[in-house]
């Protein structure tokens, strides 16, 4: 799609002479200067005031083109995505939220090595996150705040200040980002593992876990990582784990805040049996429920049958809800006993899904998430949904970039124990093709 | 409005640490390089080059604040002006065309002199007007073009390019923008009139035309204008008249194009008789209608009696074509002497409404006019409509001014030729004040 975007872009160049309108699709440089937070180190600009002097002309082009991208960028987000100008697209939320997913997309979609980004990618990145971020600067709310006059009096006054959940959010997002983003940069200078191509002869080919053949396979030294190298690969993990952790908590947040959409609610079954089937409902309604148990009953040897159950879950969850508060006003004598069991299932459900989340991050968006995030328009909302989304699915490949080296370590570590018998995979598995051995190229980003 | 923005950006920026955003009602300077056509004159333009050796962090510096405007224009466009964040502000067209609006009222609110327009005012808008133009090269449809292969053989292809309503008309109004400017420009050197303060002593006081009271007083030298400089300014005067007539046609088309709003026509009175009120239906349907004849009749004192009227008879006319389409739908065998008769009047109404728009140049908008823009959806329509109206309305001020004088010289000549009778005005008038010399401040951009 942004080949198609490029095309019809250059076709329109040709043929109506624009002003100055670059098409390029990747960045080479950036010197918007835009920071991550205030404390935080600014690598890219340490190099600035040298090249202000030597080629100031070269500097102000590079500004110009900026500033021509950002107009492209801002021009197409007012359009909505309806190119023919008719108003008839998306709303500014869903056009802000599609321009982050299709950054990260483009910008990580490669992501297979533990290594630094690349640096064009890397500024585009930046560039064009604060372009949309900035879009929160102007969203305001009015708050009581005590105003002290000059005669010592205290009183409250109202004032315009930038919304309570961007001023919470969007700097932690911004920290998250740079902490990932350094993480992999910190792999700069490692020398105890490398990748082997994939196509590589079989004697030089390293180790791969899970059959993902479309990955690089692992070389660690014989016998594995030194001690040190393990301590800081584990560090490394850690890292990548509290972003996980933060950016999942944001964006289920967010999700939880964004009304359910008339159009989800029209969808679903009249009640919970129809929606999870007989043998899924029933194994929800025993009497003794064990979260644990049901899940280990259940098929997951593929993210197909994960979602589905997450889709039907979800359903469930939301029928039992709305029965609840449906007899809540419409008669205060409904049968409690009735009542009492709809809210023991709905509270198992929402177990269900959130150790499906735990057990599944990287899971694609359920029909209902997808609904609430087409539905939504919350500009704010928007932003931060798509923004912590796309940090948690990167954080989630960076994880398993770890594991795939930790991996290879355990693997070499035991052979040269001459353990010759086929190593199981004890290290932490925190992915679903990691947990199932999927075969097949399921996108990781 | 401008400055309750202002204050709460203040507010907003003091409480929530922003980033480098300025908030800046007014430019100093502008280094964007906007042109205007590819053909024309670039003034502003010929001192870069010496700019960019001597102080180059000073461009860049300045870019970068023009890069912090500009996100902070378009991200308050994408909120819809609902700075809640909620989307439940205006669509993308209404908010683009109400920054050109806003952008017009400030920059030229205060055009009272034949003079060059600030440096500081057009540059502002020249960049502001830039970004906001920047969208419709985007807007773009699928046309077909001959293509020919390389065995020589013709086939048509389809191709992307800029909409077709945009690429004749974005170039013209930027072509009649600079017109303008430029003919205000030419007013630099002049040493043949001058202005007074409309505070000065009676005695110091030049000529004022109508009782426009808020306006400085012209002097010209005693016995008037150098023939020359009649000629130069009936020069100027034609050619502000050139850009008035163009961006008049310009507007009306785009207005036509729009759809009548839904809520407009809910508003309609059942038949044209009640909309218009007895005498002027009468008026309109007599036998033999003379249009000059029913505007003598008309009461035209004042601005709001010119908008009443307009109003009236712009929705009687679509009572009358509306009844027809809905006849022909309906039936085929429906009166067709009354259908014959509707037709007439509806032609007469079209009749009244463009007299009144040559002989009335910035009127307000009408109920329709404004009903239309408020609905519209389009996103290059809306630029096209607000970008002709202020110009129109920036050409019909220029007229003004150079009335003035004229007036002033006519004044003089008879003054000179030691006619003390009081002189009519016989210079041609082309406003509706102008016209009735209204009293009172009303306002003319």
């Amino acid at each position: 799609m942004a080949d198609e975007e490029q095309t019809s872009d250059q076709i329109l160049e040709e043929d109506t002479m624009q002003e100055e309108q670059s098409t390029d699709v990747i960045q080479t440089d950036d010197i918007s200067g835009s920071d991550d937070s205030p404390k935080q180190e600014k690598p890219e600009n340490t190099e600035k005031p040298e090249n202000t002097k030597e080629k100031p002309k070269s500097v102000k082009e590079k500004l110009k083109r900026d500033m021509e991208q950002m107009k492209e960028k801002f021009s197409k987000l007012l359009l909505g995505e309806d190119m023919s100008g008719g108003g008839k697209g998306v709303s500014s939320a869903l056009a802000l939220s599609n321009v982050i997913t299709n950054l990260a997309a483009s910008v990580f979609g490669e992501q297979h090595k533990l290594a630094p980004m690349k640096e064009d990618s890397k500024k585009r990145w930046r560039k064009e996150v604060d372009w949309v971020l900035s879009v929160t600067n102007y969203i305001s709310e009015f708050v009581p705040v005590q105003h002290t006059a000059r005669d010592g009096s205290n009183m409250e006054i109202m004032v315009t200040k930038q919304r309570k959940d961007l001023i919470m959010n969007i700097p932690a997002l911004k920290k998250l980002d740079k902490m990932l983003t350094d993480c992999l940069d910190n792999f700069k200078d490692q020398k105890e593992f490398w990748y082997v191509s994939k196509d590589a002869n079989e004697s030089e080919k390293g180790v791969q876990r899970n059959d993902k053949w479309w990955l690089p396979t692992v070389k660690v030294p014989p016998g594995g990582l030194s001690e040190d190298s393990r301590k800081w690969m584990q560090k490394q993990k850690d890292c990548a784990n509290q972003v996980l952790k933060a950016s999942m908590a944001i964006n289920a947040e967010v999700l939880a805040e964004m009304q359910i959409p008339e159009t989800y609610l029209e969808t679903l079954p009249k009640n919970a049996r129809d929606s999870l089937g007989e043998t899924i409902y029933k194994s929800i309604t025993v009497e003794f429920f064990d979260s644990g148990q049901f899940l280990a009953s259940m098929d997951f040897s593929s993210e197909h049958k994960v979602l589905d159950l997450k889709n039907k879950v979800e359903a469930s969850m939301i029928i039992w809800k709305r029965k609840m508060t449906q007899k809540e006003s419409r008669s205060s004598w409904g049968s409690s006993a009735k009542m009492e069991r709809r809210e023991l299932f709905e509270e198992r459900a929402e177990t269900i899904l959130l150790l499906l989340k735990q057990r599944f991050p990287g899971l694609p968006q359920s029909s209902l998430e997808m609904s609430k995030i087409e539905s939504n328009k919350d500009v704010g909302h928007a932003v931060l949904e798509s923004y912590s989304r796309v940090l948690e699915s990167l954080a989630n490949t960076v994880m398993n970039r770890i594991e795939d080296v930790l991996y290879a370590d355990e693997v070499a570590q035991n052979s040269s124990e001459s353990n010759d018998e086929e190593s199981d995979q004890t290290s932490t598995s925190t992915t679903i093709s990691d947990v199932m051995g999927w075969k097949g190229a399921q996108g990781e980003t």
